[in-house]
């Protein structure tokens, strides 16, 4: 792999997050349009609206960008997705003939407002990071009974709330939620006092499903990933999730990137999932390199300060693949759907440094960190920023997932007031 | 209340389902016509797509029928439900100046096929019976751990997946899935053996919320109510519900009956939650009676043979009321939408003839139910119809739901076989 020069001259330079290689979808407006699709060059934008509308950029399936969103285009599928990939890189390559044609076309990233890339169908959230899942088991259950006795066998997930997935650069407010100390005889309806980010990625499903699918299958219906931090309410979580999950504590938001970085671009960075303590079943079996080798990183600024690098782990730490995930959500039937949402599941690597949760790295708030400023923390507080950032990289190229932030912001006094 | 006289002569006729007092909404087809809006009245459907284009239904906000499926009444609010109802109501009563126009306008129920009559938006299943709770809770974890600490105290729930649910008569493919039998050392990918039903109302939310609502303000956000079958595969869901809770268990299928009976004409029904053992905190309390008075009733009829009444019971044995769970689901602020199905939750009574599920009728398949036929039954069979019905009674009226049916298919012999 090597860089692919292109004639908008900030997509060449060196540790670009957009070079011409990454080409990622999202929607922007600016002070003089509404949102419409658009893909990330260097530091612009192109508008793809407006490139479809002049006929830079024509699918077989008719308009795609005549809505502020990309589900059409997924549900072209592979075909497409693969047309559109090459359209675009013959308008933005060094030396093409539709320079001029385009270049008016190019908003400045600077200029531009990002918005939610997609419609979310359903939201899917996994459980399929080890270093994670042990943490998390060990705190709750002992070192002995860290994994639960299916983990190992199937990617543990749980349906999430679509209605909550909000863009980068959301304000997350503080929930209120049933809670019960372990002081206390009775739970209460307080704010979350151990409010949580979660490191992950979200693999975006492109193709519906009628029935079972295949790892390789499911793969193929993968249209892209974004970085995911799957906000977590710790003490709504602990009273509420037996017998039956995660459900309150999981639905205040989940704040994605704003960029869509397409399977095809991540393709020279595939690797294989760790080695498994058991083979996998035929039908999840790994049939090939489904993994990225994706850097990640996490930093929270209390408000107003620097931001202090929480955890930097990679994506390639997970056990289950995203077609993985996919495959086993299609295994009793659940027909999926253009635009569903699947979380990996928090991403931690072995070492402390590397872990994806408050949670894991305060250890259920017995061990704060404490921060460049000074201050401890074992869970959010108000007016932190969390930011989630994300690059592959490799030989002078960087496919860059900008970044995924959110502030959070103190409690309603009374939730209840209007 | 009355019966409520219609110039539809069938409407008026003793236990008639469908009475000028309810008037519940649907999509139907015919072999003329595709799927569009309708109300049933008597055997017949009144076409209101047809009413809306010839004037004799209007409404402030534009039309509303052009589409087959009844979210954009519900985005219309509460005061077009009550606008399109008395509209409804004088269209149809008994000395209507507008018989001879709307004479037309009705087809057969006879000659219909009924469709999906909303788009789901999300799907939540709640867990709100004590029954049957407590009777599940007995089986896996003994009498005295039968209710989780905090089911007293929050109407738990989980999420469902929208893309499994499906009208009345489609039949449901016995699901796939990684089951693991005590005796075996490891999981095994196999037929669900141990597929079962569960009797619930649905509650279909109308209003969308931005922020916690509470409990009377969710009560108004309802729009109606469904029947709901929650197809369950139990063996799938013993290996895979720890930690997170179902997910493929319960994705294979969701069948609601195809009438949303509206909150109106429930209304003359509305019944107290049962005594509480501890006070609900002040955003779940009872404001007032948020359940309703409907006798409920499921049949199985073996393939080709007579049906075998399993059990009857009334949605007013659930402990917590839809109003309840939305207030709930609503308190982490996630977003609601119109179009989110609510599932009350499976409903048992006190006695083994009222109880909602084959789970607890043959108490893990310990106790085999005989049918008619004198077969036995612990879980479904292949070929088995399953019938849900229901309809709330009083002084001459009856407000019918229709049923809510469908018939088990044979596994596939492989899934994975295009």
């Amino acid at each position: 792999m090597s860089l692919l020069p292109s004639w908008v001259e900030s997509a060449n330079l060196p540790d670009c997050p957009f070079p011409l290689n990454n080409l990622p979808y999202g929607v922007f407006s600016t002070k003089d349009s509404d949102p419409r699709c658009g893909v990330a060059i260097g530091d612009r934008i192109l508008d793809v609206q407006m490139a479809e509308e002049l006929g830079l950029i024509t699918l077989d399936h008719g308009p795609a960008f005549d809505v502020p969103f990309w589900n059409e285009v997924m549900e072209m599928g592979p075909e497409t997705w693969a047309e559109l990939r090459r359209q675009l890189t013959t308008l933005l390559a060094q030396g093409s003939e539709h320079q001029t044609d385009v270049e008016p076309m190019l908003v400045a990233q600077s200029d531009a407002e990002l918005h939610m890339p997609f419609l979310v169908s359903e939201y899917t959230d996994f459980y399929a990071g080890r270093h994670h899942a042990t943490n998390v088991g060990t705190m709750f259950r002992g070192a002995e009974n860290a994994l639960p006795p299916n983990w190992l066998h199937i990617p543990i997930g749980y349906n999430g709330r679509a209605s909550s997935v909000v863009v980068s650069g959301t304000e997350v407010r503080r929930p209120w939620g049933q809670l019960k100390s372990p002081d206390q005889p009775l739970p209460a309806f307080l704010p979350c006092r151990r409010f949580d980010f979660e490191l992950e990625m979200g693999a975006i499903v492109g193709m519906p499903s009628d029935g079972p699918v295949t790892v390789d299958e499911a793969d193929d219906m993968i249209f892209g990933y974004v970085l995911l931090n799957d906000w977590s309410a710790r003490d709504i979580q602990a009273w509420e999730y037996q017998p039956l999950g995660p459900f309150q504590a999981k639905a205040t938001a989940t704040t994605i990137s704003p960029w869509i970085v397409t399977k095809a671009a991540l393709d020279p960075f595939r690797v294989h999932t760790p080695k498994r303590d058991f083979e996998l079943l035929d039908h999840l079996k790994d049939t090939g390199p489904m993994l990225y080798d994706i850097d990640l990183e996490v930093t929270l600024a209390p408000q107003g300060q620097a931001p202090t690098s929480l955890t930097k782990t990679n994506y390639r730490e997970m056990y289950y693949s995203a077609a993985q995930q996919l495959a086993h959500h299609t295994t009793s039937g659940c027909p999926m759907t253009p635009g569903d949402l699947l979380g990996s599941g928090t991403i931690s690597g072995a070492e402390k440094h590397q872990r994806g949760s408050m949670l894991e790295l305060s250890w259920g708030g017995k061990d704060p960190l404490t921060l460049a400023t000074g201050e401890d923390r074992s869970f959010l507080q108000d007016g932190d920023t969390l930011t989630l950032s994300g690059a592959a990289k490799g030989d002078g190229v960087t496919i860059g997932f900008g970044t995924c932030t959110g502030t959070v912001l103190p409690a309603l006094e009374d939730p209840y007031k209007r």
